[in-house]
């Protein structure tokens, strides 16, 4: 089942990446921007830091998800982040048998019958072969190789706010594949509900450059077909005028 | 006044740990082990990571430190830590002058009236050059350079368990240069404070690669004149006789 | 077909190496050290920094390898190496099909004829549904979803010499997964063709922490039976007696 | 003496990054592009890359300089960043004494005698109390406490070409300090010189990200006055038609 939760982060993550980012101006210490910085302060130093790409106090609040029920198609793509840490269930100790294989089923397949029945055979079939194997007494670790690259794993992942700016503005984009897009949509959200000042301006790289280039800027939160970009395309090579359509379609899956 | 607080960390950093580090051998999720893993397991999961090297689980549990009053002397040999985060106030934007001008005295100066002098004598005379070179309209980028390499300086760190556990192994060793390592066992005490089952097995190199090669594990605070060592050499050179010995000279500043 | 070659490297590495090691100790520049270094010297200031721990300047001679016929479970576990560059074969744009398709058989199956037919089986079948999910328009990166593990892909990898030595450590070790053990086992004899000196004490982690706590180095290649480890124990926890064995049946695959 | 030389890099890099690139779309090894890819195409997939944020492939050619006679003003900044190799000389080992001190006189001073005569006295006088502190037994790690913060240290750098990108878009610009804005550009020079396809899209951020949205793209030889840019402003706040002059200022030291 798929299931993405924080489970652990900087709880004062958006006070710290202010004060810290207000000691790198200031001959004070921490414990007097403590008591002394307001809640405006803490929007105007984070504000000032993501619109400028001044990032580094943002990687001072750090978060860890634990992501469960993705393929390994989706967690090979995940690792690829070399700024962050992992644990990930590993096939060599944990065999995905009985109600733990529950390999991913493409949302392009659940929408056709014919389609997701032949997924369901497949993995099907190649789970006898894997269950055969480790009967005739092949190792877990060699058995795994027939088993599908849809087939299901959990990960434990942390990233600083840094970090999963940069892999939003990658992940969020609707050119990544599905499954690593849904993850990321998902973490998204789950940042948002504890740090909606430090994620304001989080999202594919769309609007990460657009808001380094104009004077205005732009938010997930506040587009609508009629927002004009300044950007004559995505990086991606979306012309001007398809871009917000296509942050739209970027959270279908 | 040198300053050394952790400011943040994952509160419960010890069960994170200890979590991830579990699934990475079971199929179960992290909610089942957040509800059922006992504190005695949380122990054996730490042990275990820690005595044979399987650090990645302790990358998940992060502290950030403000460390204020130290000399750019050890704040150089600070970021050179690349697996961290730093931001430290900026000579740029950040004028040291009147109280906020306080350079750092070796302890070999303090203890020789003479030499503690000479110190002075150098900290005040270039300061007035400073201040003098300031007046004259040189920016302050500029008038820093005259600035003694001691001139004090405020730094915020962000660093995961593991990392520490790496800058603790190369910074608490007495070959060491005596700032940053009256700095790594300021961090110590700190963590220790906060999670001393995950410290536990903190130390110099030579107490690292002891417990690598060892049936039954050394910790600091168990080390005794007494206490046999199985290497030959620390990975510094100190004969097998003399461990014990520079470790607790390490600690002296 | 399995295959590792090394396609570019620093060719003056071992130089490279050691004169920035000097560097750090002496106040001439780049182009005295160029034209009076030794090859003595080149050897002393190599084994120097690597059976002290002074890893950093081996950080200045890369190697860039192409890494080919290896399963996607071999390239999971590679690319959790952080520090290193990798660009992999992507079964989203290049479709494994007809002489592609060249899943990996594990050694354990190879041997036992049951065994091979019943991955032969596993790996026809599953590539029949892929082939058909194909012709009914399913998209490659979701068709793939249904290969196996085992599939197989290409990936270059660039990796400094301090990487590398720390990758060998825990890859060339018998408790590594067979696959990516044969990788390292191909790597290290890659680079010790053209670095021999710079590559003389590289080995599995038994070596590499034998080699911080004794006086007289040990290497793979004067290894015998004989040989008496101080080593009470592996970091993996193979007990001083078993240590020469395992490391020779670590070449085994 | 201010100094900075390409000592090392990866010969056939350009080739290196566009095989590696191309590699990623093709189910064909290293052997056959090698053999097969043209001049041409190796300028394509660099283009691609580049252009549209592919940065992975860059890694894999490398660069290694040494820069000399730098202020540990410069060195301090340079050590910031993290994806990156240094081996710096060390004031714990190497004395600057003799023609050894030779600290660093900022632009600003040159131009006004007064000031360089302020300057000159500076450093003169704190050579002095430095020297006296040696000639009394002070350890040299100490002793260079009273050291400026202009005192010349030398370094070895090695960067890989995505970093390098990243490194210049920062330090070429305007904003940054003026000796690192002088090593970039010295530096960017030197990897023109051997691989000026492979660098052809390097500047400072404003044209970076200009590339990012733009349908036709700039580089820093084809910029005139005349140049349109779309951006409203840099990253930095310097408003659109500000940028071309802004560019240009940032080669004058």
């Amino acid at each position: 089942m798929f299931f993405v939760k924080l489970v652990s982060y900087t709880q004062d993550g958006e006070r710290v990446v202010a004060i810290a980012s207000k000691m790198s101006r200031s001959r004070k210490g921490w414990e007097h921007h403590e008591k002394s910085m307001t809640d405006e302060e803490v929007d105007t130093w984070i504000e000032d830091a993501v619109l400028h790409g001044y990032w580094s106090p943002l990687e001072h609040s750090v978060y860890t998800f634990s992501v469960e029920g993705i393929s390994r198609v989706a967690s090979h793509q995940l690792v690829r982040h070399r700024v962050a840490s992992y644990t990930q269930m590993s096939h060599r100790f944990a065999k995905p048998v009985d109600e733990y294989y529950d390999p991913v089923m493409p949302p392009s397949a659940e929408k056709r019958e014919n389609v997701r029945k032949a997924y369901d055979e497949a993995y099907r079939e190649v789970y006898k072969e894997y269950y055969s194997l480790l009967s005739q007494g092949v190792p877990e670790e060699d058995a795994r190789y027939v088993l599908p690259n849809g087939v299901n794993t959990n990960i434990v992942i942390t990233m600083n706010a840094r970090e999963l700016y940069n892999f939003f503005s990658l992940r969020l984009c609707s050119r990544a594949q599905w499954e690593i897009r849904k993850i990321a949509w998902s973490m998204l959200e789950e940042v948002k509900r504890v740090h909606p000042r430090l994620f304001k301006y989080a999202g594919p790289s769309c609007i990460i450059h657009e808001n380094f280039i104009r004077n205005t800027p732009v938010t997930l939160d506040n587009l609508s077909v009629e927002q004009e970009f300044i950007s004559q395309r995505c990086i991606e090579g979306v012309p001007r005028d398809g871009i917000v359509k296509c942050i739209s379609n970027s959270k279908h899956f």
